[in-house]
């Protein structure tokens, strides 16, 4: 596999138009007073399967073979984007779902007329669908480690870019580092002094050491509400952090949950914690960002409501 | 009082450029599919305060002598709209917030500047209230029946059918009446032909009953969780809902908590109860809305979270 380029960013978004959603940037006195910036928050909350894993999902299936099945390892938004990727490209997807998998993921996958296989046991999930990849003849397409992902994933940076003119900072949410280097390549391939800053979650803190060591430190129980955020960086994703990033904010899971709790009652936006943590910085607030513009890519709204809505339920019996 | 006119929600256009947020107009695939409709969704849960409220607190504000105070008898987005309008025109603000007060809601009074007045008994709210008006030489602004209030949140379907071209149907949540006549009035100003319909909770019909008898039928004991619903039509209201309405929906508790998720879950848009309400006929399906291209006001976006974000806090710990 080589390392993507800002030309395969471009070419994704060529390949994406009109496929995905052109997602809306929405702003908020309340946010800019807070923060003292002027922040503009990409909503791929609004993103088909809702979040931006459909743009590298979409992108990567396009770039197989037309005949062959794919094969993903996702129990999250990498399965339903690779589901609906595979139904509008009418190909065939499994995907292998390891426990916990929650119910509403697992009937979208499955409404996108995805197959489903969730192992007896989850460590076994990786073989799984080494097995399904050669009983199928299929081709397996990683969540983030795959130079048409990442290019995928660098579409909402570009459009952002597009959207708002003179960004001065970005900030993306890190978990397997798909997003935040496809971040990288979109928007130095632009403009080298945008600085983008990854957020990453106290309680899952491998790829801040990832970059400082400069070889992958696996994620070793990761403690975080930010589930989108529990996974390694991969071999593609580091050399890209190492040789783009600016630096890293690391958010504890108490100012996740504001920062969730601000953008739902301030913004009206639902967004899942993942997405909080790239918000979450903008709230303390931070030196680095003060009287700049910063974008701010909402990783996506595919948050678990359903206790909200049982409580609301329950009051009316 | 005189009535107010389609000219009269133009001039608020007029007042309100500028001041108020043009809200973005949503789509979903799925509730397309759903209500085999084509459905467009205007986002006033994104307009400023939260709520459309605010373009009817706005326009009659402007409308005010300059340099008298206004009051107002509101516990919800009324009250937030006024306070806010009277913070950007330079006018002092005296809120009535008969209890039960959602202290989310009056911090947010108070941090526009409103002062806040809660009576020690909620059945003196409308004496307090008059007094207030006496004692400060005050101009008391009615929540839904005043002409003006009802031109301005005309202004939304107004924006909406400027936005969306060939509009069969219009749905608005009905409480007072004041956004649903203001509907009307915009609507027919530009095309008799579009159908306008109010959607009622089954627990709160007053609305119904009031246009069908022709006269204010109150509410009482209204049991929904529609909270900006519980209020009675007024003399301004009535004889709109009479001479302009296509009809009412009528909506039981369980199909506001579906819509509301549904809402939250597909579209990823937190919206409040009583917009739900006008969302719920699209869900059922209704042989009325079919084949139609169909424009919802959502009203707001001021649900009460709390206990939410309470859950996933203390999940953390």
């Amino acid at each position: 596999m080589t390392a993507p380029t800002f030309a395969d960013v471009q070419r994704a978004a060529a390949v994406l138009t009109g496929v995905a959603n052109l997602t809306p940037v929405q702003t908020s006195r309340r946010l800019d007073e807070t923060s003292k910036a002027a922040v503009f928050v990409k909503c791929e909350n609004f993103q088909r399967v809702g979040a931006f894993k459909f743009r590298g999902a979409y992108n990567a299936v396009t770039n197989r073979h037309a005949s062959k099945p794919v094969v993903a390892l996702s129990s999250g938004n990498h399965a339903q984007g690779i589901a609906l990727a595979c139904r509008i490209l009418r190909k065939r997807a499994h995907l292998v779902m390891p426990e916990p998998v929650n119910p509403v993921k697992r009937a979208a996958v499955q409404e996108y007329g995805g197959i489903v296989h969730v192992p007896a046991d989850p460590r076994e999930a990786e073989s799984c669908a080494r097995d399904l990849v050669q009983e199928l003849r299929g081709e397996w397409i990683e969540a983030f480690n795959d130079p048409h992902v990442i290019a995928g994933q660098g579409t909402a940076a570009l459009e952002l870019l597009g959207q708002v003119e003179n960004l001065d900072v970005l900030l993306a949410p890190i978990g397997g580092g798909g997003l935040v280097s496809g971040t990288c390549l979109a928007a130095h391939g632009l403009n080298p002094g945008i600085q983008v800053y990854a957020c990453e979650p106290a309680g899952a803190l491998d790829a801040l050491y990832s970059v400082q060591d400069n070889r992958i430190v696996p994620q070793e129980n990761p403690q975080t509400i930010a589930e989108g955020l529990r996974t390694s960086v991969g071999t593609l994703t580091l050399p890209v952090l190492r040789n783009h990033l600016a630096g890293f904010f690391v958010v504890e899971e108490r100012e996740i949950v504001t920062a969730m709790r601000f953008i739902y009652e301030r913004m009206k936006l639902v967004i899942e914690p993942a997405a909080a943590v790239a918000v979450a910085p903008l709230l303390r607030p931070e030196p680095a960002l003060q009287h700049k513009r910063v974008g701010v890519i909402i990783s996506g709204g595919n948050a678990d409501v359903t206790r909200y809505f049982d409580e609301l339920s329950s009051e009316m019996t």
